[in-house]
């Protein structure tokens, strides 16, 4: 069976989740400039979130770009990952209402964690179907990045009590690291 | 008529109706780990309609995956089922906001045994169109998993006005069923 | 310039109408059945416009079946007639609301016809664009339904003040016509 | 790596978008015509913003039809277009909700300018992947219309502050110029 139809549907699903966010930026009660200043947490938190349903998009895309068949199991992997994807809309909307709050900001944190983790699921399963020599196998290599990643996140979780905002920063920082092209991180990784 | 463009929208509507249902999780009031309690019943019975979108999509995909083209006929069945699953989210959001009362979780199994039998009649009218003898025809086979189905969603419904948890129990045994791969499964009911 | 794109597009666009409308369809207030009383014309009301989206999508599907390529003209012909769809969800939900009123029944015959309109001036666009003796110059033919459907629109806006539910009789008069199988209804009039 | 899933992509959100703004059209309060004239001047908002992510979708289509393929630099240019598209709606709804004023019809200027920067931006990055003799780089051309569509915004975002209405004609005015196809336009400027 090939992928064709799942990356579609996920592609949809991926589509509403990004555009479904900005229903949560409220139209602002006023007509003048003032009136923006509620709105401006909740727009820095849908940008958050907007660049990291944008992060998983790019790598599911590179990911079945790598991929010549799915089954049953990666089916439901990829479904459990875009459940945990179709929170952050709701999550984002929770963190931009109550920016000054810790509770928020980690569970966010602790959200990106639970992304973080049925994406390498849904990259166990496929390899696991497709064979360990398999051009996706070879791709994924040494994997430095997702585990910055896990340290960044868990770093954010723990900033959050001290200050939200620094957990968003340490999440931002995150999403910068998944934005620069990779060969450039890894050049610098190589020289370091 | 191919099935190409009767699959990308399908796709499409699944895709809504699964993320849909998400802004039926209403964004907690308070900012601390108490104000997301009464959000918990809402997101089990988010997850439960999900997993039960997640279970029509596979079996869609599955299905047209073993038909060569469409009618007018397969393409208002396929329209009816759509229609019956575009009403879980409001159905799943009665249950979440009623998570004690008898008759939102007996409706949500109705509900259930309709979109079962709207699937029945889509796979009826495409092995009509295309012949006892097609690939589809054979595919289908005994159908005990559809059969343990209807039983299961009725055993929810009368359990509902015993406690409205235990049918959403029930409901999530059948949904079980069906997460757990074809060939085992099978191979467990023969082997019985 | 092939149709593909312009197809998903509409796809999209046709399925997120399709399903936006059961926002509209409120969560009821209370846990017994009594509580699903005042929803149950707003489910009539979402149930004909389903079939009506349907009927265009289906339609739709045909049309670029037969078509071969499309022009900037096709574009915003095909984007006036999604224009015209996309207010079937709130005229819908203002007939929900006021279910014994005559003007949103009569509104709501009024943007069948504007659609009816846009689909014609679609068609017109791309006859135009591929020639007269093109497939699908041929394949509209007499357009007796039309014709019908047309004169059931005006009827129907006429019954609004009467009362409003003739007009919605007379809308689903019309979509029936629709559902039945071209050949069937051809086969009748050409009997008559 | 080819264009089809960015499309797809793209053509997801882009759906979604332009038909989310119809979710602001509130339905009216009151049974009869009356209660359609507050809902006037936020429909009118909404054609214009149907028309303008219409055009961006056209514009889009043309050009990755002149696009071989993609990279991580043209993907994070497409998202970043898709961001400042996916804010017409919520500026929209400010407009419509505050048609008498100023700074709405003023930032709806602002964003506008925004998004044919994003689209300019993700043009750019394209060309730079696939060289300046690239189908695309000719097709460009002199970006006469570009440059007109600037000082239109611009204009409007002045004129917002004498009066909204003839803000909102400034951005009207832009938008028939890239409705009207291309070559007419060039033919008048060429004989001009």
């Amino acid at each position: 069976m090939t992928t064709g139809r799942l990356e579609a549907f996920s592609d949809g699903v991926l589509a509403i989740i990004i555009t479904i966010m900005v229903l949560e930026v409220k139209v602002p009660h006023g007509s003048d400039l003032h009136a923006l200043r509620p709105v401006v947490p909740v727009f820095l938190s849908y940008l958050l979130s907007f660049v990291y349903v944008g992060i998983y998009w790019n790598n599911h895309h590179h990911l079945f770009h790598a991929t010549k068949e799915t089954s049953g199991g990666v089916m439901w992997a990829n479904l459990a990952l875009l459940f945990c994807l179709s929170l952050i809309p709701v999550t984002t909307a929770w963190v931009g209402d109550n920016s000054e709050a810790p509770w928020p900001a980690a569970l966010y944190g602790v959200l990106l964690l639970l992304c973080g983790f049925a994406y390498w699921v849904l990259e166990r399963t496929i390899i696991a179907h497709e064979g360990t020599r398999s051009e996706l196998a070879r791709a994924v290599g040494r994997r430095i990045k997702e585990r910055v990643s896990i340290v960044g996140y868990a770093v954010g979780i723990a900033l959050a009590f001290i200050h939200p905002w620094l957990a968003q920063l340490a999440y931002a920082g995150v999403a910068l690291a998944w934005i620069v092209p990779d060969r450039r991180i890894e050049a610098v990784l190589r020289a370091g």
